[in-house]
């Protein structure tokens, strides 16, 4: 097999503004979480449960990033969510100043944990700090156990991953001990969670998990 | 509901290139058709089953471009068709300098159609002509069918839109009516075509697509 290799461009580095917006959520107590997957992976079906599930102990907001549309950001907000919608124009990832510049039009009081919702995208994320304290990845059922070998970069790079849409199994051609062989060579200390927002299925471990993160972070 | 609107850097523009390409091509009888998708939308298990119909019939050839990894290339090689893996160094698309590289590469002989598998990502292969004669995009059903609201680029350029894993349809949400309709409003002379690659419902009306068009390309 003929394999050849070509050249990126070069992206620009934002992690000294990464580091100064950890440095303003630390101060102001919002534990900011960096949501990253494919189109279609359901990020905001998954963020619809957490925030019905956890409302009434965290206050939650949601930073919708898309290249168009607002019907996501309009999904949280008739939850009761605080919710904004950031056109990228084009732009196939979200930054640090782009991710503080829909921050601050939003708002950081009266928040706990903040989800950033990135571009649909398993690419373009992975390489920018957003400023978040954690990187979460969703990888759904429907996408194949094999996407660990073409997108490395966002498996090594996530401090958690949410296999989500696990209700699909039956249907689908998906190993999962050879996905979590996959994801654990590339990222050994990567915290992994089997969920289904459509049954509520491991929905239980991963709204403690956030529970926890976000009490441990305030103090 | 707050937008932000954020802008994007600017992409060089590689327009020339493609035209040069698609002129080397009709030269060559190659009928170049660019897929585009989310990752894991089925694209590989898509043009393995067209491989496995038409081999017979057409010269087939597929150049794969991905991150990393070469199972895709390897799954194709394994039906007899000629196969190129191309690693795009992290770059999120397939430009027109580096399909032909590719191309050239693979050889252009004894191929009547020829397939750039371009990099999984809704985004930013919309932005450059590869310098295909027809670009297809493939949805997977799971996918769901508000994406044309949030990627309405790569939904106006597509000539052909592939709605794949159709046999998944019981177990989605997935309005085929909502889903045409917002396609068609922004591109209304794209062709659609439903289909499995799993149950081969919908296969045969592809397949004579891309056998008529490459007929028509040789005269």
């Amino acid at each position: 097999m003929k394999v050849i290799e070509l050249k990126a461009s070069v992206t620009a580095s934002n992690d000294r503004d990464a580091d100064r917006l950890r440095e303003l959520l630390k101060e102001k107590g919002v534990f900011l979480v960096n949501i990253m997957s494919s189109p279609g992976s359901g990020k905001t079906t998954l963020l619809s449960k957490v925030i019905r599930d956890l409302h009434d102990r965290l206050k939650i907001a949601v930073l919708e990033a898309d290249i168009e549309s607002a019907v996501d950001a309009e999904r949280i907000e008739a939850l009761g969510a605080k919710a904004i919608q950031v056109h990228t124009d084009g732009m196939c990832h979200m930054d640090a100043g782009m991710t503080r510049r829909g921050l601050e039009e939003m708002g950081l009081e009266d928040v706990d944990l903040a989800f950033l919702e990135n571009v649909g995208n398993l690419i373009c994320p992975a390489e920018f700090d957003t400023g978040a304290v954690k990187d979460v990845m969703i990888l759904s059922v429907p996408e194949g156990d094999d996407k660990p070998l073409k997108y490395p970069l966002m498996f090594s790079k996530a401090d958690v991953l949410v296999v989500s849409k696990v209700d699909a199994l039956p249907y689908f051609d998906f190993d999962v001990e050879a996905c979590k062989k996959r994801v654990k060579r590339l990222n050994p200390d990567i915290e992994i969670f089997f969920v289904s927002a459509k049954t509520g299925e491991g929905m239980d471990a991963l709204e403690a998990y956030f529970l926890n993160k976000v009490k441990a972070f305030q103090g």
